[in-house]
């Protein structure tokens, strides 16, 4: 097979990404920058070389423990505990949060075979038996495995003395109550806020 | 900036990846297989030093001339006129065409700043000058600039005593006339076919 199909090939396997989608990636960079191309074909190559699990949060980093751990300006006494490293991204970037993070690297989830101890639960207790911790905010996904994942670690570490809370469920900001689901809006209503 | 960001920043400057997909591909290439992520980087890495014009018809190629202008077993005397190399593929796909190809890399937009003189017509008019060619079939898409180029070419190729089509318009296959536009149900009655 030559080089072009090869690549498509391989970029095909990509998450949400079709064959069509891999062709057109692939026929732009045949006509791109070739600084550009060989930059992202590099970043790709050593991606792996460069970036490990943060032996404290879980998260994945370039710097042993992260950067986040290690920011003295960030609240010690609480920790924001998400299903996967791409939350830690979105959450940062709503500029609400100035504690530190814990990712689990996966929810609990028995029919994919994934159960706590699959998790980076230990972790989590050990972060806590340090005794700076006095705070879990859990924010896994509503869904099924999400509610799951959050029950299991609130019974856990609410024993443990710990204030535990949950991100809120409701409409989204920009959202359509014509539109939402019966759950959504259920949710919604439970957790109203008074004005 | 970090590894994982500067990958996420370029990627999302690919066609169709926005900042959202870019980080779901690279949070998906931390957790893929090394081998599969090593193969990436280097195809993308190496895809220009691999991948060159053919010098006869303007296609992609790892060879030159390409592996379709050298097959013995193709029409000799008919070429596929299109607009770029990914229509040669979608065209092999169909296995209709066993004739040769001709690349133009674009189409006459003058808007755009594209004149004859920038696409590959003059390798054209050399390739039908060798005396083999007697048909040209043009593939340029039904656009306006495409319908341009079609009739430029036409007029060009039909003094020189070639038999010059251009392929149907019409209904594709599955569409539905409830929702074609105007134009394309005047060319599919025009080009109505007896049964």
């Amino acid at each position: 097979m030559d080089a072009l199909q090869l690549l498509i090939q391989t970029l095909a396997k990509l998450p949400g990404i079709g064959r069509k989608s891999a062709a057109r990636m692939a026929y732009y960079l045949l006509k791109a920058d070739n600084k550009y191309v060989s930059d992202l074909g590099k970043y790709i190559y050593h991606l792996k070389d460069r970036i490990t699990s943060c032996p404290v949060c879980g998260n994945y980093t370039e710097t042993t423990p992260c950067p986040i751990c290690t920011d003295p300006k960030r609240d010690q006494s609480v920790i924001c505990v998400v299903e996967q490293s791409q939350d830690v991204l979105n959450l940062e970037e709503s500029g609400e949060f100035r504690g530190l993070y814990h990712v689990l690297q996966g929810v609990i989830s028995p029919l994919d075979g994934y159960h706590p101890e699959d998790l980076t639960i230990s972790l989590l207790e050990k972060r806590i038996a340090s005794g700076t911790v006095n705070e879990l905010i859990i924010a896994t996904n509503p869904t099924v495995e999400g509610d799951t994942t959050a029950l299991y670690l609130a019974d856990k570490f609410k024993k443990a003395g710990l204030n535990v809370s949950r991100l809120a469920s409701g409409l989204p900001v920009g959202g359509d109550i014509e539109y939402a689901d019966r759950r959504t809006i259920a949710l919604a209503l439970r957790g109203r806020t008074s004005l």
